[in-house]
């Protein structure tokens, strides 16, 4: 049976002999002779994961497909990897369950709305990653949320993704019980992002705690969906303890996403831009160029990482 | 505070002077003077919704974009109201969260994977479909799922959906708080459905329980993701002891669709295709060709449902 989360941390010894490369929890997997990797509509009997994936060393995700499409764009463009006018063709064109797109070290994926969505992605990616023998991988969620007390537009780097009641864990329901993981990030990687972010100095910043709900309306105390029961001041007094407990902005993915990079042993990040300050409405009214340039501003800071980190800034 | 299943419950009275409209579960929106569905990238201030979907009868959601896209054509040919090589515009082609398509009065929406992706889209589905004044609203989903002792290929219509207990519930957290709700479906829906497919009589067809779950691997007891902690016999209990409790096919969306389609009083049912046998495995191997063949199979069955509601068998 599943044991909590003292049980799964890795050793230390395990942690140091594995340190570079992907731990794979799962010993049932070695006894397979393919993996069909459903969802990307890819698998280790009809694909060269090595040779198509070996090089990796930045992954990009985040929930919108057209978004991981420009992410790709620009990230090339900023390498200097791109051929003018290119296109970058989806990796999981076979599925339209999720993209893909790659350019050199970076591949970018889309991972769909909400907890199990990304769920199944990060498993098969993590899976995609271990057969490709990818090593020192760093993987970043970029995407959008709802802001607590933040002027919109306002870019959160995670320092601990915490569930809807504030505390920094992910519950699961693995055989019919619930288990307890641990939400862990990188705190030396959300603070090389936030030095990013002072350089290139275009947006406001902070590192805060993220709240992870299961809903967009009743879970994160919105007023405007199909079916609300309590007041407004109900709502405004559950979004002040958030904050006060540390919480600046509140999104779908982020728990389970530091759960399972977490168990993997990867490097992982989110960093999420806030479309609008809960605590003055629900509705995202922002005019459409507005909220493109909100969405750019985590794939600004994480192409100046990636550049930095290849030595090329 | 949001009450538990009984208070949320229609009263008889309420149930009978509003039988065939929406019921909008939330006062506070008869206060908003404009209501933007962010994810479908449509709202009031900009659309006519009684003009565009004032007559919808039948609304058929899924997974997949492309799959809701094929059956629009399917039922548009079927219902004689497809222009030969018709091409049928995405409503909402201003996101890529959700695709949308409408002919005559069927309506077919993709909701992605997961309770929160199908959440969000219900919620928006839900006010948009009020909004358009529309009554008499049937609402199926149509999808894919494990099977557990079905030959693959066989279709299930969902009798009850549980949790991963097996109970018939689903739990919400609200304000940080867990509320839990009923899980009903029209059980005389159900039962025209089965004898739709009685009369097609083209594939297996059973009504049963549906286990709805967060997690695709280790949330369904696979043994193939990158996270496995327990063993082949544990995971054999478990689907066993679900199909003892009546439970015939596993999918992520069939509880939260059940719970608010009952809350807004708006009658429902899933059908499922199964791909797989889970006491037989968890890989989805099947080649691609059959796998498409049993994906139409839910869309066969709603389109013949549609027509003979519509007097067109």
């Amino acid at each position: 049976m599943a044991p909590g989360v003292s049980n799964e941390k890795k050793t230390e010894d395990e942690q140091s002999s594995r340190e570079n490369s992907i731990h794979l929890c799962n010993p049932h997997l070695e006894k397979m002779k393919e993996d069909i990797l459903y969802h990307f509509a890819l698998g280790t009997g009809t694909h060269d994961f090595p040779s198509l994936f070996g090089d990796v060393k930045f992954v990009c995700v985040g929930g919108s497909p057209s978004r991981m499409k420009a992410f790709i764009a620009y990230i090339a463009e900023e390498l200097g990897l791109g051929s003018p006018g290119g296109d970058y063709p989806n990796i999981c064109a076979g599925t339209d369950r999720y993209a893909m797109y790659k350019v050199g070290p970076v591949l970018s994926v889309s991972h769909g709305m909400g907890i199990p969505s990304i769920s199944i992605m990060l498993h098969e990616l993590i899976k995609m990653l271990y057969h490709a023998k990818c090593s020192n991988i760093t993987i970043i969620r970029i995407g959008t949320s709802g802001g607590i007390g933040l002027e919109p537009g306002s870019v959160v780097i995670t320092r601990q993704s915490v569930d809807a009641t504030f505390k920094p864990q992910f519950e699961q329901v693995v055989l019919g019980k619930t288990i307890i993981r641990s939400t862990d990030l990188d705190e030396e990687l959300a603070k090389e992002l936030l030095q990013c972010s002072k350089e290139i100095n275009q947006f406001n910043t902070v590192i805060g705690n993220t709240m992870c709900t299961l809903d967009f309306y009743e879970g994160q105390g919105r007023l405007d969906g199909a079916i609300c029961l309590y007041s407004e001041e109900e709502k405004l007094q559950y979004l002040k303890e958030a904050y006060d407990s540390g919480v600046r902005n509140i999104e779908m993915e982020s728990s389970v996403f530091a759960a399972m990079c977490n168990l993997s042993g990867v490097r992982a990040a989110v960093v999420c831009v806030t479309l609008l300050n809960r605590l003055e409405g629900d509705q995202i009214s922002s005019s459409h160029d507005v909220l493109v340039e909100y969405q750019q501003r985590p794939q600004k800071l994480v192409g100046y990482f990636i550049k930095k980190s290849l030595g090329k800034v």
